[in-house]
């Protein structure tokens, strides 16, 4: 059987999961805990970081955006990144944004700061970071909003990878309480569509034990 | 003509330098100062960040991994990724070690703290930065090395976007003179052989005001 390892927190693991569901591919997951650096994990990742998938023959994917271009192409139905060159560079454009600036300017900052630096030992959270990103995450709404009053998804007329990095990014961050969702009705009304996803529900039962998210996290009324 | 906007010492338009060469496409040049924040770049990218490619219709593409993708679906001929779903994977997976993690650790804290906070603003240089940035590029090089006493090239037989990606961010770096070749022979090797190419000699003539490189830097003896 296909094997995920992941973090339940990490926004890269979210995307991989829900790329696999979008695929109906079966697989099971194994939590890594990677402050570990466990020596068979890093001969799979030298890395050392998550998710890292594991296919049937054996062969160890790692890197989320080389783990979901495999499987479109392996799996290219449906298509997560579309059909074109150009339409498809605006889908990886938009993933991008998610995997990289949103996750500086805001995953970081708060899941980073609040969750990880605990079990890195790296220290109490930096009150500023956690200030920085809850500031930030207003400007990324912004743009969801923006987005989707001209397209049905974010990255065009099909739910693609662009909404999926996105919404990896924040659900992490709203299993923390920490996206102002009713101050971004267009971004809320995108999320609750995502939310609605069978590809998405497994994500909104995760319970961490001695860390359960807010009652609005899997509620599809939040 | 086509037409990039780019950051003399951005390893990510470097990239899609490299990669544009490696094609035998042909493009201008144009400096954006992304600082200034420019009303017309900000409507061709949102994110305000370089490099952004205009191709001849007008379509301007953002994110140098959207770029290189899109250049590898529309001219195939050098593929820069590979064939068959796991060699490709491999190369993406290395192309995104250097983008992201040799990016924050490298790059980030030599680069952005000696040129990028100046531009942008950002104060003095951060000495703790730089002294991890000259520790962490040691265990990159030996990766390099590693990684090329198993294959021709960083992710298989061929030059792809692995070594790409690779020689971007190192060159950025080498252009400031904080690579430690010397250290790192079979490294130094594969920078040679990436020396050599023509698609990489545009960037050993890069010559910028106030800032000249260290002799070392164009030269195929380092």
């Amino acid at each position: 059987m296909r094997t995920l390892y992941h973090l339940w927190l990490s926004p890269f693991s979210r995307k991989v999961r829900i790329a696999l569901k979008e695929k109906k591919l079966e697989f099971g997951m194994q939590v890594e805990q990677v402050w570990e650096r466990r020596r068979a994990f890093l001969a799979m990742n030298p890395a050392g970081n998550v998710p890292v998938l594991v296919e049937e023959d054996g062969t160890a994917l790692a890197d989320s955006d080389a783990i979901c271009e495999y499987l479109d192409e392996v799996y290219p139905d449906p298509s997560l990144i579309g059909a074109g060159p150009f339409p498809r560079a605006e889908v990886r454009r938009l993933a991008a944004w998610f995997d990289t600036k949103f996750y500086h300017e805001v995953t970081m900052n708060l899941e980073g700061e609040k969750v990880m630096k605990r079990f890195l030992g790296l220290g109490e959270p930096d009150s500023n970071a956690i200030r920085a990103g809850l500031a930030n995450v207003h400007y990324h709404l912004d743009y969801i909003g923006y987005l989707t009053e001209r397209r049905d998804w974010l990255g065009g007329e099909f739910f693609s990878l662009a909404d999926i990095a996105a919404a990896a990014q924040l659900s992490t961050v709203d299993y923390l309480g920490d996206v102002p969702w009713k101050d971004h009705p267009a971004a809320k009304d995108w999320y609750a569509r995502v939310k609605s996803r069978p590809s998405f529900r497994p994500l909104l039962a995760d319970h961490i034990p001695g860390m359960p998210p807010p009652k609005a996290y899997a509620d599809p009324d939040f």
